[in-house]
């Protein structure tokens, strides 16, 4: 199949991808504080985004940036792939081609630029399989990224209308929404009537990278009777969705006929969508998966259009008691065999894994996917780290994806307080995908990945130093916080004072802390003058313990 | 000084402690769901509190229950423990006392009841100071409980007025908001006027242990000015405490003169409240923190009514960066020290933990404050995991607060999402208990406590059948999974659907799932009838990943 970003093999159908959307006037996405910007700053001669917070002591902080440039009145975004991709016409397509060519690609450079650090370590990570820039060459309004676990450890949110309820214009919104609150990439899992016609809005709207389940739309063609499902018509959808630019694709090759009798004796069975529907498929057939038997010739359509693979965990569990049972692990193996064969055809690949995990069981989970799938990124829902919670999903498995994040897990998968009971609203995506960032940060601090505390301490000395504005500002969710600051302090004056309503004027410890540290400079010039026999006596008292 | 519960020390100044509270009807805590019942269960001749969960196929599962029984027309509780202690006067006091005496109380075979343990367990933990019972001798309507390691990770609830806000009646309804949502134990950190009174009406309506810091109190009696402070006012202060029933006291006596220079070079320097209230008067007076100076006389009052000690972290990290210092951990060896003290006056001790800890550092905290602090319980305000979230800070805490009760903290501080910004509301605390219980259970589950995860069996179970109703009564919090359910699909048929808003009819997973379980349980009467060749192949095919 020759490679490259327009020799688009034909759909089954015709597709209304040049169909114009409604006009409307430029969009920017709003920032989230009167303090943020948008700017381009150098990166090793990259231009890249950053969102740049000015602080109020005349300080300037820098966060990573997932807004995009402002689209144009098609409510498109510019293209600034396709020079890139032009320019490679011929060659070899997919960066994982291309790093092991030793090629430093534009996508690579832009990616090291975000991530503030060398372009040779992106490409020799891809090179090696333990990261995947996901950029369909088709996705030319996509401002690339790295997942990988040397890199910051991303975020995706999961949009999508369904059968019950949502819609298009919706679903670009809920985007929208989603960068603004920092997912790093988006994925539209779409099911119902207008699926095609979605997700182009999405794609053409999106700065960040696509996902998608092909399987999802496959069975809307057969009127979602699995066993009707065919290679040709799964086949069909991916090369539509490889057409359109969705960058990487769930896909479900790992749940075997031999697995399915493992999950009889589970609580919850097969808990995964595609996991359930590809179950289903192999026992009406009595076939192998054809997902599995057809999996080189997926890669050689994948491959053409540098779409990445993430090899879904369709065998996950679905409660704890499930997890890291038989069917889990068995289906994991197969996934580090095809993570194998995938990457000899040139295909990226990343590793999808649960669900529902207790603590103690979630280190396992990594070191295993890992072990098992020679290094490839490893993505993860979650994992919740128990099941009493329904309507808290999003913190059960914050604690998991914390902790899965801590060892080693390049991207989480969000999940919405309404898991497990219902559509996510716009709060729900904005309470989703902030949770899960602080849950990334949270790990990156405790890998001690290079600069990430930064932002913790400029947060702290913010307030320390009472600057309420600075900390909204550098905060994860400045309207937010501000409002609850305000719920008890509305006054502009309170925004400068030096204490809060948690402890009023008289308790207020930061304020006594700083007379104490107001007290030993005063020692300090005193001890210059008068001796060291004060500030002496105390460090020595101070030595047992510390 | 006389031990038990009667012989009261006088206070300074009388008391309002006998004036009536306004009159009204008999109240009684409303249970969370409609199945839910608060049932008496006999566990070793004892009659212990559960909440039962009535279920729709016609099982039951018994919780933990923490709302007590129902308060007279005085808005008072029963007060069961009085004839316990009466027929104890004129012996030991504290329950370590008469655990190393050999005396399993009435107090330890309630608490055992509780846990479903065995009550010579809950004797010899206490015994040996790795677990406590705080349970004032005048607290006469607490439903002990047992706080250690071996036993439930429990959570702790702040309440409390302030100089800027807050009412008494506001106090007491927090308080059964609290329990309500499974709050153990309740802080009541009053500060402001109305403290002495806010705490009466608090202490007769709990049916829980209530701790407190008592320098809030003394610091008013002081006006707020810390240096005016004397060991004379806050002994009279704490024995007013003691008279009233509160069962645990926060006392910062680690906070040493020779510390609180370590500080200075931090970036949030110190944040307790008592903590840089007691580091103000080391310093105004330069001499030695009287807390620390007197702590003998302070274990015999505390051992006179079997107060426990929360000995306090008043050097605990307020930022990411500032934690495991050598402030930190100079004050933790004295709290070794001081607990060692205090058990030998006969008094039980916790030892209060951070804060701030980046997810790395966090089970470094727990082994340091067992090895050094002799396996007193820890008890911990979190630890947030990172700081550029506040709005979220019960997310960013309950990921360390999980990892640090796995780790065998043995009673976690909540935290509300208004930390650093407000006060929290009903809305907060309810938030902040369930966030909590979440992540005590999480760690329960990870430790492998006893039968922790039977609990998510039975809701997953449920999840998995789709008896809607059994989730919402098996969750944390049934109102609000309910409501989110009723977002999507409010009609009461969707109660009982085989299928829920997000995947819609076609795509259940849960739905396919137990179709696939119907067409083995179809293959095993073939298997049976025509042989296992079928079923051998798939089990056969599964071992390489099994």
């Amino acid at each position: 199949m020759a490679p490259g970003p327009r020799p688009r093999p034909a759909p089954a159908r015709p597709h209304p991808i040049d169909r114009p959307l409604r006009r409307r006037t430029v969009t920017t996405i709003e920032p989230l504080h009167p303090f943020h910007t948008r700017e381009l700053v150098d990166h090793d001669g990259v231009a890249v985004p950053v969102t740049r917070v000015a602080l109020t002591n005349g300080d300037t902080f820098d966060r990573y940036c997932t807004t995009g440039p402002a689209r144009d009145a098609d409510d498109r975004l510019p293209t600034p792939r396709r020079a890139w991709t032009d320019a490679r016409r011929g060659g070899p397509v997919t960066q994982l081609q291309l790093a092991r060519a030793g090629v430093v690609t534009e996508e690579m450079r832009f990616a090291a630029a975000r991530e503030g650090c060398d372009a040779e370590l992106v490409r020799s990570e891809v090179a090696a399989g333990r990261a995947i820039i996901p950029a369909n060459v088709n996705h030319e309004e996509l401002e690339p990224m790295v997942i990988g676990r040397a890199f910051l450890v991303k975020v995706n949110a999961n949009i999508g209308t369904s059968a019950v309820t949502s819609d298009t214009a919706g679903e670009v919104e809920k985007l929208d929404w989603a960068v603004r609150w920092g997912a790093d990439t988006v994925m539209d899992l779409s099911t119902g009537p207008g699926i095609h016609e979605t997700r182009e809005a999405v794609l053409r709207a999106s700065p960040v990278p696509i996902g998608t389940v092909p399987i999802y739309q496959a069975l809307e063609k057969v009127k979602g009777d699995a066993a009707a499902m065919t290679w040709e018509i799964y086949r069909e959808t991916v090369i539509e969705q490889c057409e359109q630019g969705v960058d990487y694709m769930t896909v479900h090759a790992g749940v075997l006929l031999a697995y399915v009798p493992l999950t009889v004796e589970r609580i919850t069975g097969i808990v995964s969508r595609g996991g359930s529907i590809m179950a289903g498929w192999c026992l009406a057939h009595h076939q192998e998966n054809f997902l599995y038997t057809h999996f080189d010739e997926l890669c050689d359509i994948l491959a053409a259009y540098d779409v990445s693979f993430s090899l879904g965990d369709g065998l996950r569990p679905g409660c704890l008691a499930d997890a890291n049972d038989d069917a889990q692990l068995a289906e994991l193996r197969t996934l580090g065999e095809l993570t194998l064969r995938a990457r000899e055809r040139g295909v990226q690949v990343m590793v999808e894994g649960p669900g529902h995990v207790p603590l103690d069981l979630v280190p396992e989970n990594v070191r295993l996917a890992h072990d098992w799938c020679h290094g490839a990124p490893f993505y993860t829902l979650g994992p919740l780290a128990t099941d009493i919670a329904p309507g808290y999903d999003h913190i059960t498995s914050a604690i998991g994806a914390a902790t899965i994040a801590q060892h080693g897990t390049a991207m989480l998968c969000y999940v919405t307080p309404k898991e497990h009971l219902g559509l996510p609203d716009r709060d729900d995506v904005r309470t989703g995908v902030v949770t899960y960032k602080l849950a990334a940060h949270a790990a990156d601090v405790a890998k001690g990945h290079p600069g990430a505390r930064a932002w913790d301490d400029e947060l702290s000395k913010a307030r320390f130093e009472f600057r309420w504005h600075d900390q909204f500002a550098l905060s994860l969710d400045p309207p937010l916080a501000q409002a609850y600051h305000d719920e008890t302090l509305p006054a502009e004056a309170a925004k400068t004072a030096h204490f809060c309503s948690m402890c009023g004027p008289k308790f207020c410890s930061m304020r006594i802390s700083q007379d104490v540290r107001a007290a030993f400079a005063e020692k300090s010039r005193e001890f210059v003058e008068l001796g060291a026999s004060v500030y002496v006596e105390a460090r020595a008292g101070a030595a047992p313990g510390a």
